[in-house]
Formats: C-alpha cells, structure tokens, sequence
C-alpha cells in the first residue's frame, strides 16, 4: 500500500506536534475547558449552507455551455450546482412559480391547465436518472481537443429527479383516438418545441419539479421540465409550459436537430426518441491529473446507458490487451450514473487505462478503432468524417483511453 | 382527482393568453427567430450553480443547531446546503484540507499520519447513509412545542457519503493484541473525543470527505469525519484528526453524554455504539401546512432505521383505528432515508393522520401512549418523565400524529 510508513524519528518529528494538539484536546474532552463552549449560536450562521472557502471545483465553460467536473465528483450524485448546462448562450429564464402555469390541449377530452400547486398535488415518483448531452465526447471533444474528463464527458449529470408522472396528466385531461405524439414547449426566448411519441409519454416520463431534494435549479427547467429517461438531454423540454397532444409530430427545428432527432415511424402512427447508448470513462486519473509516483491507486470512473442498467465495467490497463472486471458500487440503476472501482498498482512506466461497459441489454462499447471500421470510415478523413457520422447516429459512445506517462502525467489518448 | 376541469369558457379565458404566447413561441421554433439566441455566453453565467431567487427554503435555527425543513424535500437525497447541523452554537473550524492531518496511534504496530491527499488514494466507498441527532423527536421537540416537521423531526438527514473504510487504515496502522476500542478525535474547539468499539470500526465504519459528490460541507466536518452506519449522530466525529487504538473505551464527557452513550462490556472488551430505532414521519400534509379543500392528496413522508433497511410502512388516515401499506420509493437503502407514498383523499373532516414503520430487524413504531405504558409513565406527570425516560434510552421514536381540521390546517397531535 502506499501510506507513509514512518520511520521512529520521522514520526517523532511530524506526530510530536500533532499528538500534542491532541494531548490538549484530550484535557479539554475530559471536561476542563467544555463550559468555554459558546451557548448562543454563531454571528455567521448560514441557514442555508455554503462550501468551504478551500472547495472550489466549477464546471468548465465551452461554446455551447457549462461541463459538470467529473474528475472532481464522488459517488453517483452530481451536486446541482455542478449540473451540466448546455444553454447555447442563454439565460435561464426568471420564472415565477405562482405565476407559471402548464397546459395540456389538442387532441385531449378536456384541456387543462395547471398551477405548480395542482401538479404537486398529483401522485409523485422520485428517480436518480442521468441526463446527457448527445454532443458529449463528440463535437466539442473532438473540435477543442478536449484533454480533461470534464471536457471530454462533462455534458452528462446525475441527479434524484422528483415529479408527476405525464401519464397520469394525459389520462385526466383524456388523451383522444387517432392521437401518437405530443409537442412539449418550454417558456425560454426562442421556446424549444419537442415532438414526443405518445407511447414514450405514457411509459415513463415525468413532469420533473424536483432535483436532488430541492426544486429544480434554474438552468435545468425550473419550475418544471420534461424528463425522458434515457433519451438524449435535448428533448428534455425545460421551462415546460405547454403540451399539446397531435396524431403526428411536428417536425419543427428541433425535432431535426443533430443527436436529438427523433424517428417517425413510416405510417406516422409513433416513433422514437433517441436514447444514450452506453458509456463508460474513468475520471481518475484522467487527462490533466498528475500520478505522484508509482504504487496503489484506485481507478474508480462511471458509467450509464440510456437502455438500461449497467450489468459490467471492465478496466485494461495495458493498452486495451487484457480486461479485468471493476467492482460496481451500490446502487445500480436503470439509466442513472453507475460508479466503478479498480485496484491498480501502477509500476511506473508508461501505461494506456481505458473502461468499457456493457449494459443489461448487452451492448457493449467498443474502441474508436473498431467502431470506425465498423462504419467503413477511412483513418486518414478520421476527425471530420468521424463528426458527422457521430452526429447522424448518436453513436460516439467509444472507449475512452487515457495515457499515463512515466512522469505520472495524464493525456487523452483518443487520437 | 383534483385539478381544474376548465369549462369552455373558463379555458378560452385562461387558456387563450398561454396559448397566444406559446403561438409566437411556435413560430419561433420553426426557424423564424432562432438566429435571435444569442451565441456568447450570458453576461452573469454562475459556473457554480445557485437557486431560483423564488426558492428559499433554509434550515431552522434552535437552541441547539439548525434542522432540516423536511417539509420543503422531495426524494431521499438532503442537499448538502440544508443538512441538519447540531453544533451547539460554535461556528466550523476553518480548516486548509493541505494542512490537515490525520494520525493514527496508540496499540498499533506503526503509527501513521495520512495527508488528504494521501487517504484519497486507498479504496473507497459511496454510501446512501442518514445521520441523525438522538435528541431528534424528543428535548426540543418537546420543550419548545414543535409545531412543524422540520421542529419535530428536522435533525435526521439523508446524503451520499463517499469515503475511505476505516478498517483498511487500521489495518494498515496494524491493531495491535488486547486492543478493543478506538477514541476518535475533532479538530474543533473542545474537541470532541468519542469511543468506537473495535468491532465496529473493522465492520463498516467509513472515515468519509465525500457527501453528495462534494467534499464535505464544513458543517458536516470538512475535510473528513467518521461515519458510523446507523449510529446516533453525536458518535460520528467530525473534523477528525486522531484516532488511538486502545484497550478500553476512554470514558469522556461524550462517551456519557445523553442519547449517544456508549454501551461498554462487562469485561471492558467492546462494547455497542447506540443505533437509532425505526421512525417514520409524515411530511405532507405536516404540521403548519394547510389544506386548500377536500378532495385528492398524496400523503408522502420518510422512514429509516438505524439498526436496518425499512420494510413496511403503514398509513393510518382515522386516528389510528385502521392500517393500510404505503407504497415505498425504490432505492431501498440500509440505515437510509426511505421515501413512501399514499393516496388519501379527504372528505373535508377532522382527522388524525399518522405513520408508523417495520423495519428489517422486526421492530415497530408504537403510539407515544402505548410506550409509555409498556414503560410505566403515569399520563400526569408525562412531559418531565418522558424527557428523561426517552433520553435514557433513545427510545423516542413514537407514531407521529397530525391533525388536520375542518379547516385544513395541520397541528402536531403528539400532546
């Protein structure tokens, strides 16, 4: 293992001070010094709490918005404040929730609309899912030459999401015969209108109020938004306020979108969204951290898939020649972040780590290498054909590989 | 159900306003606007996350700490930001996680004093834990009246620890023969110095720095505390900074302190930490809370158990004479916060509405009535007796009753 084992003088030289503190500490807890404890409370008190002023990790800012520090984060919770955001360039609204209203019209019995009072007022369902960027580890990756984790995959975040089932919303405003989709719109400049198969409405999605506790933040929908499991992050219409029922979708711009582009099926009777296919990456160590010397470490990273739960992560840490299976920490759930953990003695000489997961539907990922052959692209044209490719079919969800020099330096090792 | 079936000319009127923006919404989301979104990053862009100016939900200040507003959370997940905090009135140490150590001494083969940096690269572990203070439910809740939930029940809250296990640091140090007990040891002023029987420490006790993908907040001992599944909140120390293996508990004033005294063997080799029983607590509708009319509602609240993971939580909407299953929120979690739900619709009478969890182990909630006969209070005198009754033993985890009345407005029943 790689602790300090102190040598007798060593330990005099640094414990001495410690254990005197202590010793001082022991005399207090014996009860000496328990009545200089102030009574009344502190002149700083923070009802609502702050981070330590030595905390400082904050997402990373790119052109189309703000990447969530993986390499930073523990466990599967991302904190909310630390939420990817993929805004393009704009303020969240400022929205009044006494003032905000949802309605439900078109194809439906009765249309309604709803205060935010109402909808709590629904039976609720609370979820720890994941949503992902279709964009993350593609354009941005690939056209800034990302080299951290938090630019490569930051555009994904996990959170305890809390709502209103749509379901039971479409069955009180009675969903009428001949109906297939609906069109979800947010109250943002420029509302996003997001075309949403019936079948997938009715199945699992949620009418979101709730992030990790709390009401939603406001860059990601506050006082609602729609929430998809597994589907792209893009058609997760936020600042919901308007859902009309339709017996086709509407095919407006963002149903065309790069990534979130949705599939008609050929009588227009349904279709689907785009669901995340499984990813995995390991955030320690990744691209820009520093391996202080050889020994023990812990890979640890996370992986998710918008089909399912996780079912294996394995780890090479030989170039991709040999694969062991990581251990998968409690929970496991459907579409959510899954974390994963490895042993590792590193010897010390130059290393390429990689994970690659497999999900309960048995899909696999696949290395950079093998998913270009697959689709006959050549290496030479690699980046840019291998961007519009990705983009057409949402399909960059290759092995992320991450090189350790003999230095204890971290680069992607993608390209 | 409850929400609005608009008739024509209530929607035309209601309707019409919301559907003549979402119309220039529409037409915006063809194509017509889009080019208006602005393409640089908004001028006030938060890389670390804030709340909508119109949520402001805190913590609530007590002679004794700050509670959780357990009536304002949805979900398991407690935001760091309004964890419970029971700091008899001293602010956080300030502590520079550089400078901070950790040492590790007493009956060990070789005394060892970890930097953060270092105790980050052994395994670690996320769990989904509660904390909570034994004078949760009882002195204050008591004393002061408690009106709301966040006053009966707000010191219980629920996070995502990560952590290193505390017994592969003891392992590393080497315990030594003869050694039964473990005094860990705060960095705050008067630190607090409290007894760990060995056998707890190899089982499942974590030395944690992560809570909800974070590092710890301050109040909740930045950079590492040590966290003891299950145990009352008082035992888990934070701000840890020694740890010394002996042979004996040390028997300090918070070894004895109430509520999170240490139970020691007959013969002195080990000993029990105090768990906390199984509660239950209604948070909606909870007291304070009003009822806008009869009609539909979602009874929600949250269970957990020190000694376990919660099986069966039952719902009692007439004053106790009948039981029926609420339906528990999945992830099900070991010592936990359990998320239950249940359909209620009410009629507009007075009622007495009330919880009461199963845990794993068997064991039951009771009526404050029923507990205080099995332990031989007399009605009359019940206040004074019961305080240090519960406090003797721990034991106040009675069914929380709230009344709703005509009116729907929700008192606290328990007196």
């Amino acid at each position: 293992m790689h602790s300090k084992h102190l040598g007798r003088r060593r330990f005099l030289k640094e414990g001495a001070a410690i254990a005197g503190v202590a010793a001082g500490a022991i005399r207090s807890a014996s009860g000496q010094s328990q009545t200089t404890i102030p009574e009344a409370p502190p002149k700083d008190t923070r009802l609502y709490g702050q981070r330590s002023r030595f905390v400082n990790s904050v997402r990373h800012l790119d052109r189309t918005g703000q990447d969530t520090p993986l390499q930073d984060l523990m466990g599967i919770i991302t904190p909310s404040a630390l939420h990817f955001v993929q805004s393009r360039g704009y303020d969240p609204p400022d929205i009044d929730p006494r003032q905000h209203r949802l309605l439900i019209h078109g194809m439906v019995d009765r249309p309604l609309i709803f205060s935010m009072e109402e909808l709590k007022r629904f039976p609720s369902v609370s979820r720890i899912l994941f949503l992902e960027c279709p964009g993350n580890t593609g354009k941005t990756a690939l056209e800034d030459g990302a080299s951290t984790v938090q630019q490569t995959h930051g555009k994904t975040s996990c959170s305890e999401w809390t709502g209103v089932p749509l379901s039971l919303l479409l069955r009180e405003a009675g969903v009428q015969k001949g109906a297939y989709w609906l069109v979800a719109e947010g109250a943002e400049k420029g509302s996003r209108a997001q075309s949403v198969p019936l079948e997938k409405a009715m199945d699992d999605a949620l009418v979101a109020y709730g992030q990790n506790g709390e009401p939603l933040r406001p860059e990601q929908g506050f006082p609602i938004r729609m929430l998809l499991p597994g589907c792209t992050g893009g058609v997760n219409t936020k600042w919901l306020r308007r859902i009309k029922v339709l017996d086709q979708p509407e095919m407006g711009i963002w149903d065309l979108q790069q990534g979130n582009a949705i599939r008609v099926a050929p009588d227009g009777k349904g279709g689907k969204l785009p669901a995340m296919p499984p990813k995995s990456v390991i955030t320690f160590p990744s691209g820009g951290q520093r391996l202080p010397g050889r020994g023990f470490y812990e890979i640890t990273g996370l992986a998710w898939s918008g089909r399912g739960a996780i079912r294996r992560v394995e780890i090479s840490t030989d170039g991709g020649q040999t694969w062991k299976d990581a251990q998968l920490q409690n929970p496991i759930l459907p579409m959510a972040h899954t974390r994963f953990r490895f042993p590792w003695n590193w010897n010390g000489e130059e290393v390429v780590i990689q994970s690659r997961c497999t999900d309960d539907q048995g899909e696999s990922q696949q290395s950079l290498a093998e998913l270009s052959q697959r689709r006959g692209i050549q290496p030479g044209s690699f980046q840019s054909d291998w961007l519009k490719d990705s983009y057409a079919r949402l399909g960059l969800n290759a092995i992320q590989p991450w090189r350790v020099s003999r230095e204890g330096s971290v680069s992607n090792a993608m390209f």
